[in-house]
């Protein structure tokens, strides 16, 4: 299958893409670059990749696949408290994929970038010259703020005295078969911007979890130049999940944010957790510590590495 | 070198991106998304990637390959009259590339987004589980539209009377050791700005020709619902080329555009040459069509299909 023969079947949508995003999409696919409407002046910008053998198994449902190289990047919105614009798709295929398979990734790719209101605008695929070469997705999405939060929430404004929540419970993501909720989970961007709007100038610092709890809080702190003390037994864990499972199997995709002042227990009908604290950094400490029964840990260093 | 260890380089260079972009890039790289201040409301999006072994050959200088993964993208947005606004990349490394090759490929992407003023405000690096792995590049562009030029051009726009229009000169861009002007190319922006301020509403469509002019031209009529009747004689070649190599060989980056009234020879120093003209779609006739002294040619075929 060829680029142009696949890249017609993403034209071959642009009707229905206009009938619901027109307003939004003023040139869809298919010219050298899509054109979109933007409400405001601010403009938030990721791209995130998977490798086939990396972020998922070979033998991995191509619906799943596709579905995933778009959700979590959606998540990388929920963590700044934006909405989704649009996403563009680059795919490298191994050479000889067969087309039923192409057909059903692209399909994947565009009906999950429909599900989450983020239109796949343009794309690029190409074909590898060897049948070994893994499958590589990347895909970039564009958001905006929407009205009611008045800025993007970053990783860098967590304060002494803050608490440490996280939405959702956390760990066993991956299952024995490479399944798991890593392939079928709901980014958070509706909970993050009900969040933004509730708690205002309060909430101070989010991120989307990824890499696990550990690493990703980690992530927050240094950010933020504080350090955080998280207690094991507030976090909450999926069934069958230990603290070290919670904290460091990653690809939870729930959020992690600091906030000063009373946040409520709920939002949108997703629990919130309250782990544990911001505290001063120090040098003679962890980042990042997780109490425990058995003494105090350093949690930093548990998780999931991507680009390893 | 892991996906931190990268990205530590990217963040390092933020201060020097601040310095420069400061009012364009809000939120610099190293959180979940970048932010980007927009003048106005209008955003172009394009994604392209780089396959090693189909884009460019094994064994091409890092440097280069950095470059041409941004340059292609930049002539994307010279071909509907934007200006670089910002860019994310993506990058898939063969398992156990070299650490020093991996710094000189980040190094001409970045280099080469500054050169284009489209600073790179985002990035994901994976390695690939084997080493055989091809290196796959994707770049995602974002452009707006500057002062002066009141809408994008796409492709869709020529009609019946125009006049058809190259600038600079074709064929040739592939050396026999790969290497050639395919990786050293300027893309076309100031000049595809000057074009559309001077022609203002007489600039009807363009396209840059990257497949070749027989292809992209045939992109161009398809679009526009017309069919071109092209000049051998007329098409600024190379020197060495045929025109089979001026239609055919691709990767020219020059623009093609159409228009209505006189136009001049040059823009911002660049040759301008009328290639052909503008007719109406006929089943009975080629899309587009090559007068030479031994015939009229079918050459929307010529040149190169990325996808193969």
């Amino acid at each position: 299958m060829s680029e142009f023969e696949l890249l017609r079947g993403i034209y071959a949508a642009n009707a229905a893409l206009l009938a619901r995003h027109g307003t939004r999409v003023v040139i869809p696919p298919g010219d050298d670059m899509a054109q979109i409407h933007l409400e405001r002046s601010e403009l938030l910008i990721a791209v995130d990749q998977m490798i086939e053998g990396r972020h998922f198994r070979s033998g991995t449902p191509m619906e799943l696949v596709g579905r995933k190289a778009v959700a979590r990047n959606i998540s990388d919105i929920a963590a700044m408290a934006g909405r989704p614009l649009a996403c563009v798709a680059a795919v490298a295929l191994p050479q000889g994929m067969a087309s039923g398979a192409i057909e059903t990734l692209y399909d994947a790719v565009r009906a999950a970038a429909e599900l989450f209101d983020c239109p796949l605008v343009g794309g690029d695929t190409g074909s590898s010259a060897s049948a070994a070469a893994p499958l590589v997705i990347s895909v970039t999405v564009v958001a905006g703020l929407p009205a009611g939060v008045p800025r993007a929430i970053t990783r860098g404004g967590a304060k002494i005295g803050d608490g440490v929540f996280v939405t959702g419970r956390l760990g066993g993501s991956f299952g024995a078969d490479g399944l798991g909720r890593h392939l079928t989970f709901a980014p958070r961007v509706e909970e993050s911007v009900a969040l933004a709007r509730m708690l205002g100038d309060r909430l101070h610092a989010m991120i989307d979890l990824s890499d696990g709890l550990g690493r990703d809080a980690g992530h927050l702190a240094a950010a933020s130049g504080v350090a955080m003390r998280l207690d094991a037994g507030k976090v909450p864990a999926n069934d069958g999940c230990t603290w070290r499972n919670a904290l460091g199997d990653g690809e939870d995709y729930e959020l992690c944010f600091t906030a000063e002042g009373p946040v409520p227990s709920e939002v949108a009908g997703l629990a919130i957790a309250r782990v544990g604290e911001v505290i001063a950094a120090d040098s003679s400490r962890p980042r990042v510590s997780l109490v425990t029964d058995e003494g105090e840990f350093d949690v930093t260093t548990l998780g999931w590495e991507h680009g390893r």
